[in-house]
């Protein structure tokens, strides 16, 4: 497995977002200026997570955005298609298993489950809302290794149990809990409010218009 | 401002859903073991963190899981509220303005907008949608200093000049766009999809069940 540091592991989405702008307005190459001045670190950073990824800059031109963009994708697997499956179809679940932008990252959400009669049976983006209790037959028949959870606290830990069981490996979890799993799987807590911390942060110290 | 390292800030948010999810189960304490297991990084950082946040545990106890969420929260201005508004009412807009777990963070949405005819004057949790026209003003009138924008990228911008002209201070992008704004105002860039990435490179190398 090809592996570079943890933090530059973590900086791989943003870079890839900030590509994908530049590359939106026309733009073909990025300098490492650039890079660090809209990431807030460091250039030296910048030019060692691009020497981690095996990727040249030119000589006063920089990075090629096309070339950068693509290999962070080869990087973390998006040119190959991940099949999930949404649990939950609340207004969050509903916003993830409808959001066309998923596709640009190889993400294909091929059903969507909840456990509330009234959702059962409705359309949801592409999928019909199927029942929880069809998950694990879902998962086995058609091999899928992720599931998306954004179900209530309460039934989260028995979904992932049954998903688990059924054969995935990769669990995007919405919801607040600390999922138990056994070893292979992997966990993704996403924890949307952590957005608002920092903004509370800054929104507290920020009295008098100083900077954080 | 009081402050820690970046590294430790941006655990916070973790740290502060780990203590919840802990107190749900009815714990009173947790170890530095305990958080350095879930959190997986070495127990030595998380007894620095802890000192930068000047929390002291209890021999054989661990931390008091009371005070070290509230320490956390008094950090972070957690205590107050923060009024926002959500700019875009599709899906995601709707997830998030109708979200009741934000208020446990002190997060209160006070109104939702958008500029699609057939959304506006509709209900929407517990607000009616407005007009996009609209923003400014009522941002000036209720002293509103966040938004939260969910609309699509190309009026992203134009919302965000508008919004900062009328006193917005944070913004909380959900749009994939970088924004531009002037010094003092603090830009969260919510990255959902980068989530995802992690699981792609994860279901990418985990082949023969190995754990990265």
């Amino acid at each position: 497995m090809e592996s570079i540091s943890k933090a530059a592991f973590r900086r791989l989405p943003r870079y890839h977002q900030i590509l994908n702008a530049f590359e939106g307005l026309g733009r073909e190459y990025i300098s490492s200026r650039e890079l660090s001045e809209i990431l807030e670190i460091n250039e030296t950073l910048v030019r060692k997570d691009m020497a981690d990824l095996k990727i040249r800059g030119k000589q006063n031109q920089g990075y090629s955005i096309a070339a950068l963009r693509l290999r962070i994708e080869d990087f973390l697997g998006l040119q190959e298609i991940t099949e999930a499956l949404v649990v939950g179809a609340g207004h969050l679940g509903t916003a993830l298993a409808t959001y066309a932008g998923f596709e640009h990252y190889g993400l294909k959400i091929v059903g969507v489950f909840d456990s509330d009669p009234e959702k059962i049976g409705k359309r949801q983006g592409a999928h019909d809302v199927l029942p929880v209790s069809r998950l694990a037959s879902v998962i086995q028949r058609k091999q899928i290794r992720m599931i998306i959870l954004t179900v209530p606290r309460e039934v989260a830990q028995g979904i992932i149990d049954t998903a688990v069981g059924a054969g995935v490996l990769a669990v995007w979890n919405f919801t607040p809990c600390e999922l138990n799993v056994p070893p292979g799987v992997k966990v993704r807590n996403e924890q949307i409010v952590g957005g608002f911390m920092a903004l509370s942060y800054y929104l507290k110290n920020v009295s008098g218009g100083g900077e954080d």
